[in-house]
C-alpha cells in the first residue's frame, strides 16, 4: 500500500470509528511502512492506531517511529498503557529510548520493567553515546559448546521469538569469554551429531565495547557480517551490533561528514524536524569565527592600498582569482577527509599523495591560467594578464597543497580531519591569494 | 593476525620458499584480510600467495581484491589457469569484473565457463550501469510453494553451498513471478509438515530490475532486509540484492555526494591508486565553469570603481562580508542536499523550509551584523560601520536563502541536487555580496 493511500485509509478509520476493522486490513503492511505514516497523525491519534495493532507488532511500528516521536509518547501515554510495548521492544531499542528521556521520565519508566529487564536497560545505557555499547543489543543467541547441532537448532528453536537474529549464534566459556561463533547455516549443513565447539569459528571476528560506532560499522561492511560480538575488556560477551544498526551508523556518520563540509554542527534528527534555536546554535559559531578569519584577507587588501588605488584594475580580478583557489583547495581536502573517513588512505600516505597533488594541481594551475591569460588581455593588457595568469598558477597549486595537507594535520594532532572543510580552506586561500596577486602586481607593474 | 603480521608472515613463506605451510598457518584469516594484504605483493607474488588457498578460497579472498586488482589479473593470468577462479566467484561479483574487461579479454574469459554460467554473465552483465540489475546475483534460493517446511530445509541443505544466502528464499509460480518468500527462521520455528506457501510473507517487499541501485540501498535500509528480490517488468524474480552489496552501494553513494560539495566529478575506486590525468579530469570542468562564475563578482566590482576608489577603506570588509554571505548559504545548500538524498525532505517541503529558513538567516545575519559593528567603527567610523552591518544582515540573508532553494530548483528540472554545491553557491552569493555592499555604501555615503 502507498503512503498516501495508508495515510488515507487511517484517516477514514478515525473518522468513521472504524479501527477495529483496521487490523485485518492492514495485515501485510510493513511495521516501518506504518510508522511513516502514523507520524503524519496527532499523538492522541498515534496512539489510538498505534494500540489498534496486535501487541508484538505494536513494540516493532514503535521501534521504527522517529526518536521524538517516541520520546513525546513516552511522555505523554499513561506508564501503564505503554510499559507492555517498552517491555516488548528490543533492548538496543528501549535503551535508546531511555537515553532521551530525563531522568524523572526514566524514574517513572523503570518500574514498569521486569527486573531482568531493567538490569539489563541500565546496563546498556551505561555506555557512552558514540561507543559500541550504546548500539549494541543483549538479545543474542548463546549456545553451549558441548550441544550436538540437533540440540542447538532445537534451543534456537525455541529462542527466537526473543532474539535479533538466529543466524549468528555465540559460544562462551564457563567465564563468558567468547570462544567461538557458528552460523545457522553452518548448522543447517552440518551433521546433526556434529558438537557446536567442532563445528564453530574459533577466530572470530569481534570488537570491544568502547569502539568508536563508525569503526563497528566499518567492520561489519568489511567483512560482510550480520552481526559482530562485542566483548568488554576481560573478553566477556555483552553484546552484538547487527548489521542493520551498523547501515544506520554509516548512514548517520555520513551525515554528519557531508554537515561538516558546510561547518555545520552534530545534528541529530531530522532536518526538517529540528527547531529554530537548534539550527541557529549548529550553525553560528563556525560562520563567526570564519568572520575573523577572514579579517586577515581585509588586512591584506588594506596593506596594499596603494597598489590597488593606482592599479583599481586589478580589483577585477580579484575574485577569480581567490575563488579559485579556495575551490582547488575544497577539492583535495574533500578528497582527503573522505578517503581518511573510509580508511583508504592512512597518515602515512600524506608524502605520497602531496607528491601527486603537487603533479595534479601543477596541472590544474596551467590549465587555469591559460583560461585568464585572454580575459587579462582582454581587461588590462599585457601587464596585468601576465600578474594574473602567474597568479592564478601559484594560488591554485598553494590552495591545492594546503588544502590536501590541513585535514592530515588535523589528523595528525587527534583533531577530527573533517574540519577542515570548504569554508575553512577558502578562508585560508583567501589570505593566500590577496597575498600573492598584490605582491607580484606590485613588484611586476614596479610599484 | 594483524595486518603488518600477516603481510610479514607472506613476504616471509615468499622468501624462504615455504608456501605450502602457509596454508595451514592461515587458516582463520578471513578472505578480507588476506585479499587486503594480497595488495602489498607484485600481480606474480600475488598470484602465488592466492593459489596456495583451497580452490573455494581463492574465489572468496579474489572476491575481496580491489576491482583494479583483479582486472590487472585477469589480463596477465593465463585463461586456463584462471577460469577455476571465476567459476566459483559468486555471479554478481563475476559481472561486476566482467563490465570491466575490454571486449577482446571478454570474449578470451568467456570460454573458460560452462553454458550457463556464460549465459547467466551475459545477462547479469547487460544491466544498466548503477541500476539494480548491475549488483544483484542471480544465486539465490528457489522453493516450490507446494513443499513441505521439511522438505524445504533439505532443498536448502542441498543448495546452500552454492546460494548467496539461503537466511531468505524465493516462491515463484509457474511463470516465474515472485509470489512470496520466506526466511530460514520462519522455516525453523514452524511446523515441519507446513506448506511453504501457508507459511511465506505473501507480500514480500520487491524492486525493479532498473531502479537506481541508491534506491535499492535505502529500501534495504528502511526494511531492515537482508536480501531485496528483483523483478523485471512482468514481474519474474531476475535476481537478489543482499544488505552487503547495499551496504557498499550507500558507501559509494556517499563518497559521490560528498565530493560534489566540491565540484568533483564521480571517481570509482581508490583516490590513492587513482591516475594524474583521472583526477584532473574529474576536478578541471567546475574549476574553469566557476571562474567565469567569477568574472561577475569581477565585473560588479568594475561596476563601482568609483565608490571603491573615493573610499578604498571599504574594501577591507570585502572579504568578510561575501565569504559570509558564500558559508551561509552553504551551509543551508548542504542541509538541504543531504537531506534531499537521504529521503527525509521532499521537494513539496521547499515552502516550509524556507520560511524556517528566513527566521534562521535572520538571528544568524543579527548575530554577524553585531560581531563586524565593533569592527566597522574600529576601521571605518561610523557611516562606514553602518553601511557593513546592514550589508552583513541582508548578505547573509540572501546567502542562505538562494543556497536553500538551489538545490530544490535543480531537482526540479531534474538536475542532481548535489550539484549545488559550496563552491557554486559561493560564486553566487560573490556576486550578490559585491552587488548589495557597494550599493548601500554608494547611496549611504551619498556618492
Amino acid at each position: 500500500m502507498d503512503l498516501p493511500v495508508l495515510i488515507k485509509t487511517l484517516r477514514n478509520a478515525l473518522q468513521h470509528d472504524t479501527l477495529p476493522l483496521l487490523r485485518e486490513q492492514l495485515e501485510d503492511v510493513h511495521p516501518a511502512d506504518y510508522a511513516a505514516a502514523l507520524t503524519e497523525f496527532s499523538a492522541t491519534e498515534l496512539w489510538s492506531l498505534l494500540t489498534v495493532l496486535p501487541r508484538a507488532e505494536q513494540a516493532e511500528v514503535f521501534g521504527y517511529l522517529p526518536a521524538e516521536v517516541q520520546v513525546s509518547l513516552a511522555i505523554s501515554v499513561s506508564r501503564r498503557k505503554l510499559s507492555p510495548i517498552i517491555r516488548q521492544m528490543s533492548s538496543d531499542e528501549r535503551a535508546d529510548l531511555f537515553n532521551q528521556l530525563s531522568d524523572e521520565q526514566r524514574d517513572t519508566l523503570l518500574p514498569a520493567l521486569a527486573q531482568a529487564e531493567r538490569e539489563d536497560l541500565l546496563r546498556l545505557s551505561a555506555h557512552e553515546e558514540g561507543s559500541a555499547g550504546a548500539i549494541m543489543t543483549s538479545d543474542y543467541a548463546l549456545l553451549p559448546p558441548e550441544l550436538t547441532v540437533r540440540e542447538a537448532i532445537e534451543v534456537l528453536r525455541l529462542e527466537a521469538p526473543d532474539k535479533e537474529t538466529i543466524y549468528s549464534s555465540y559460544v562462551v566459556d564457563e567465564a563468558r569469554k567468547l570462544i567461538g561463533v557458528v552460523s545457522l547455516r553452518d548448522l543447517i549443513l552440518a551433521p546433526v551429531s556434529m558438537r557446536v565447539d567442532d563445528l564453530m569459528n574459533t577466530d572470530p571476528i569481534f570488537a570491544s565495547v568502547e569502539l568508536p560506532q563508525e569503526e563497528i560499522a566499518s567492520l561489519i561492511a568489511k567483512y560482510d557480517l550480520l552481526a559482530l560480538p562485542i566483548v568488554n575488556s576481560e573478553h566477556q560477551m555483552v553484546g552484538i551490533v547487527t548489521y542493520d544498526d551498523a547501515m544506520d551508523v554509516a548512514a548517520e556518520e555520513a551525515t554528519e561528514d557531508f554537515h561538516k563540509t558546510a561547518t555545520i554542527g552534530k545534528l541529530d534528527g531530522n532536518v526538517k524536524n529540528a527547531g529554530i534555536g537548534l539550527l541557529y546554535r549548529k550553525r553560528v559559531f563556525w560562520l563567526v569565527v570564519l568572520v575573523f578569519g577572514n579579517i586577515f584577507s581585509g588586512a591584506g587588501i588594506a596593506y596594499f592600498e596603494e597598489t590597488i588605488a593606482r592599479y583599481i584594475a586589478l580589483l577585477f580580478f580579484l575574485p577569480l582569482l581567490i575563488a579559485s583557489s579556495g575551490n582547488a583547495g575544497a577539492q583535495a581536502g574533500t578528497l582527503m577527509v573522505r578517503a581518511l573517513a573510509t580508511g583508504e588512505i592512512k597518515l602515512r600516505d600524506w608524502g605520497y599523495l602531496l607528491g601527486k597533488e603537487c603533479l595534479v594541481a601543477g596541472l590544474l594551475g596551467l590549465t587555469m591560467s591559460a583560461a585568464v591569460l585572454g580575459l587579462g588581455l582582454w581587461r588590462g593588457g599585457a601587464d596585468i594578464a601576465i600578474v594574473v595568469s602567474c597568479t592564478m598558477m601559484l594560488v591554485v597549486m598553494a590552495g591545492s597543497l594546503i588544502g590536501l595537507s590541513l585535514p592530515f594535520l588535523l589528523s595528525r594532532f587527534n583533531l577530527d580531519p573533517a574540519t577542515a572543510s570548504g569554508p575553512l580552506i577558502t578562508s585560508i586561500a583567501d589570505v593566500t591569494g590577496v597575498v600573492v596577486y598584490f605582491s607580484i602586481a606590485t613588484w611586476y607593474l614596479g610599484l
